[in-house]
């Protein structure tokens, strides 16, 4: 059995989304429990009205107040302690739930889960990793979003070994291959803090495949692609700008005209086959990688086909046991660590 | 009278592209005087099978070497001085001509042109500008490109002033919108360097707008948008990787059946109307701003059409005076630092 506690009030339209969701899951996969999190009267309604062939798949469980899209990170986490974010991680915490899936506000969610999971020892700092499309049909992950600017090489190191604890749990490779994305041949190559990363990277228990450029995650060159947070985001925030002015000009073209409308009409199938291919929402679900348990964050504006994909991206980690698999990198990397340091003094006795 | 530099041998196919798109710049603008600097013998040839109106418009300049695409920033900075990028840079440096435009490396063009333009007074770091398509139908001026990593926000702020000017000069526009690239307000606000930049751009001599997003990039909410040289690379080839998957996926979509080779010949005007909007051709051409001189390099891989489109951003450059746009901005600049020194000096005494 596979629990997951869903905050059913988060994101930008709440649980006109989160329970049509978690429905749908329940009828595919007898064998996943939900613990709705939010106001119990509302989810009992909607739940009663969705029909759910087994209503012992669901647990309701009440929360008082919810956190709002625009809540600053402070009153997320000082003031709304009975909201259903807040429940729903507790959840995790106290060992009623195997993941957490919530579509509020990022900074509110990490901050929330860092306050109640904890980070994982050897972590320094939770990030948040996603896969986006690439052209051979498969999600490269990338990370670190944006939960972190000014990262160290130690830091983008933790990234790397999270990542690909990750894409082994999600993508079910057992050596993903890591790339560090850096700047072309072209310039200088990489900053300081990139250069430094390459050098850890080569000694660290992960499948490193050197330097990658932007391109490269289009390409599928690497299974996971690791940068600092703010990096991350620029590049996340630009191609998700692009690929919408592209959807969007390509609809006003076909629009444009009567024998537009027409060509629109004659060439439908194959660009709706194109659209599923490269359509972001199969690839929703951000993991928060780091903490001491299973927590996925939904797009904000998430419709119910992605938001189910990112409950059914933490039922696959929590399956896989992206946890132990986290904790094992990570003290293989200690290992590595003290072993290297026990040779050196060794040489220097 | 414009003239223009051309590195004839540069590039991934020198003189089959770089001759054409003179000729056809010429043929259009008469006013337009050409320096062709490569192997004499080469270029005359090309050049009496084009069949120009008026030969007038060209002057031969011999170049006996020519830097390669994969020559190092060494190699082509001080073993091929000789070059025909060294040349047609030196024949800009001596005010044979009036800018100079080159699809050779990157980093050898901005160390050739640094090495003998020298850099303006009051610019630390020379920086690579170009114009990123936005949905409304314009190019968003973003630098710096890859040049400089590492960046301190003096050296962002001389950024945001250089590509205002760039702006101004080539957009036409009087007061180009500033943005500065920043991270969502969901994560801590920017690292470090961007948050102070933002305090300097505050008090610039520029039409600062405040912080912009990724995907603002492409919604064209600022005319520039300033980042440091390692993010603006990743942005840049994250976005070119993106638009090559997704071209490759509509063509592969269309050629899969027999039916969808019948819709692509219906949707052919619609589509090849929407490639044109996208086309990242029409904005090849990308300055290298803070030299004493004009200076644009074409995408290495650039065809007559996108090369002809780099001439003729040069050309504009030139004509709209961007070197005494750019002087004067950075003048401005220095002008308001002078004041509040002595303000805060006359606070003191």
């Amino acid at each position: 059995m596979v629990r997951i506690a869903i905050d059913c009030m988060g994101g930008d339209f709440g649980l006109p989304v989160t329970l049509p969701a978690s429905v749908q899951v329940a009828e595919d996969y007898p064998e996943v429990h939900f613990l709705l999190v939010g106001d119990k009267t509302q989810i009992e309604t909607a739940l009663k009205s969705a029909k759910p062939s087994r209503l012992s798949q669901f647990t309701v469980v009440h929360a008082e107040e919810s956190i709002q899209m625009d809540d600053s990170i402070e009153v997320a986490l000082r003031r709304k302690r009975k909201s259903s974010m807040h429940l729903a991680l507790l959840a995790v915490k106290e060992q009623q739930a195997d993941a957490c899936v919530s579509a509020g506000n990022t900074g509110a969610l990490m901050a929330v889960a860092r306050f109640i999971l904890k980070t994982l020892d050897g972590i320094d700092r939770p990030a948040i990793a996603s896969a986006i499309p690439n052209q051979l049909g498969k999600g490269t992950t990338v990370l670190d979003l944006g939960a972190n600017v000014d990262c160290t090489p130690e830091h983008l190191l933790q990234f790397a070994l999270m990542g690909s604890a990750l894409s082994q749990a999600i993508d079910g490779i057992p050596e993903p291959k890591v790339g560090l994305l850096n700047i072309g041949s072209e310039a200088i190559k990489g900053n300081d803090v990139v250069k430094k990363t390459g050098d850890l990277l080569q000694s660290a228990p992960i499948n490193f495949i050197g330097n990658v450029e932007g391109d490269d995650i289009f390409k599928g060159t690497a299974n996971v692609v690791v940068c600092d947070g703010f990096v991350g985001n620029v590049l996340l925030k630009s191609v998700e700008g692009l690929a919408k002015m592209i959807s969007k000009k390509i609809k006003e073209n076909f629009l444009s005209s009567l024998y537009n409308k027409f060509a629109a009409l004659i060439a439908r199938p194959v660009l709706s086959k194109f659209r599923d291919e490269v359509d972001n929402r199969r690839y929703n679900g951000a993991a928060l990688l780091g903490l001491r348990g299973v927590v996925f964050k939904s797009h904000g504006s998430a419709d119910i086909l992605a938001f189910r994909c990112a409950i059914e991206r933490a039922k696959r980690a929590v399956e896989s046991q992206l946890l132990d698999k986290t904790v094992l990198t990570i003290q293989q990397m200690t290992h590595l660590h003290q072993e290297t340091n026990q040779n050196n003094n060794n040489i220097l006795s």
